[in-house]
């Protein structure tokens, strides 16, 4: 039987559609409901409870939206608000943290994996939690990358005063001996190009989208709840407030395309 | 008469408080109390709806303060919402637009003016029509340099990744002949040092801070509302969410004092 309620996808903004993309890959039999809280980007910088009642609101109108289930796109709301959504929703709940961090783990040869993210996710320890908890003896270090998201929103994905921030950044990491990075912000995936070029094949890339995607597949197969052909999948995004630049930039890069944006408001 | 009532000044965030530093050097005898909207910063990427919606709820907060005063410390908000607040509220409500073009007006001796603001500012046009309507001949060159902010707010100030942002946005209007370069958000103020050394003293520089605190001054002479000698004025600072690191840059650059940071629920 095919379940053609749409996958509830939500974030801060856009950089979630990274997330979409690797699911619009996968799945593409999926309907994906997209929501994006464009009126209160960035999360990043704010405070859990914030952060939290900001994710019970989007996780409300994604279930009135009649959504399946829950993919939280955005690493800063995983980080702070995952146990909190899913007692509150019934549907099953997938995060970006716990899917990266296991890829991470089975990547790495020498036990050092470096996490790189907002101040809100680095703050919250969740990657290096995660990590520990499945393997003790794991080493990870982390850094925060706040100017990153920025420079990702104004479209320098290749641009070399984006060079100079990554390297700036990954530096002290690389010369810690990390073999392994977690883009651990579901913006740098745009990112990928740029980070592959400056760490010269030196360091395995986990990206946090595709394997969030792979873990939405698991849950969805585990709880029978696939659209199946000849079902096509549809997209449909909708925002807070309304679309800025960096929506062309991510449409553009990642290849998407949705039809008209949705202003939703908030409660 | 003394009026010791505290004015009330406002931002999207933490930016405001180099037009608080301005008010301090200018009115020491004044209260000033604070509001920075930090649990919706940034409002440059945002639509005027929300922006108008967002200062409407501050500009009430501040008047249950009992403000006798209202200023706008914020470009964005001053661009799309002044005519709303001055509606609205009984109080002077003072922003940052007019008297920064009145100033750039003044300075230039070309008549070729720039204005570098957030996406919102420039976009809204608003520097250019107050410019415009004080003189038809006046030339306006306005370019938004959205990486300048996040670039702040990471505190590098002195910083060559920030000066090759800053010459990637002026060049074009340097070539094009600008004499005086208005500083249209808040936040740039913390970069008259770099901005000065990159443009070699060729073009005047308009900082809206100082300029705003003087037009305060001004509407507090003419109705009467200053605080006099012996009073002396004390500076509180409320946030709508936790203060971000950008606080203590702030602090620490324009070397301003207060206590205890209130948080201020939004209604």
């Amino acid at each position: 039987m095919s379940d053609s309620r749409p996958i509830g996808v939500f974030d801060s903004g856009i950089g979630g559609l990274t997330v979409v993309k690797a699911l619009r890959d996968l799945l593409p039999n999926e309907n994906i409901f997209y929501l994006g809280d464009t009126a209160r980007v960035p999360y990043g910088p704010k405070s859990p409870e914030t952060v939290q009642r900001y994710a019970v609101e989007l996780a409300g109108i994604l279930t009135r939206k009649n959504a399946k289930a829950l993919v939280v796109a955005c690493n800063t709301v995983s980080s702070v608000a995952l146990p909190l959504l899913t007692k509150k929703f019934s549907m099953p709940v997938i995060g970006v943290i716990e899917p990266g961090a296991r890829a991470a783990l089975q990547a790495t040869r020498n036990r050092h994996i470096g996490v790189i993210g907002t101040r809100a996710t680095i703050r919250s320890g969740a990657y290096e939690k995660t990590l520990r908890a499945a393997d003790n003896n794991v080493r990870v270090s982390s850094r925060a990358c706040p100017l990153l998201v920025p420079l990702i929103e104004e479209g320098l994905l290749n641009d070399d005063v984006t060079d100079r921030m990554i390297m700036r950044y990954l530096e002290p990491m690389l010369a810690d001996g990390i073999d392994t990075l977690v883009l651990g912000c579901t913006h740098y995936p745009l990112l990928t190009d740029a980070i592959s070029r400056m760490l010269k094949r030196q360091v395995m890339l986990v990206d946090s989208a595709q394997n969030c995607a792979r873990a939405v597949e698991e849950t969805l197969d585990q709880q029978s709840l696939r659209a199946t052909p000849p079902s096509r999948g549809e997209l449909h995004v909708a925002l807070t407030d309304a679309a800025d630049n960096f929506l062309n930039v991510a449409r553009d890069a990642l290849q998407l395309s949705f039809g008209e944006i949705e202003l939703q408001p908030l409660p």
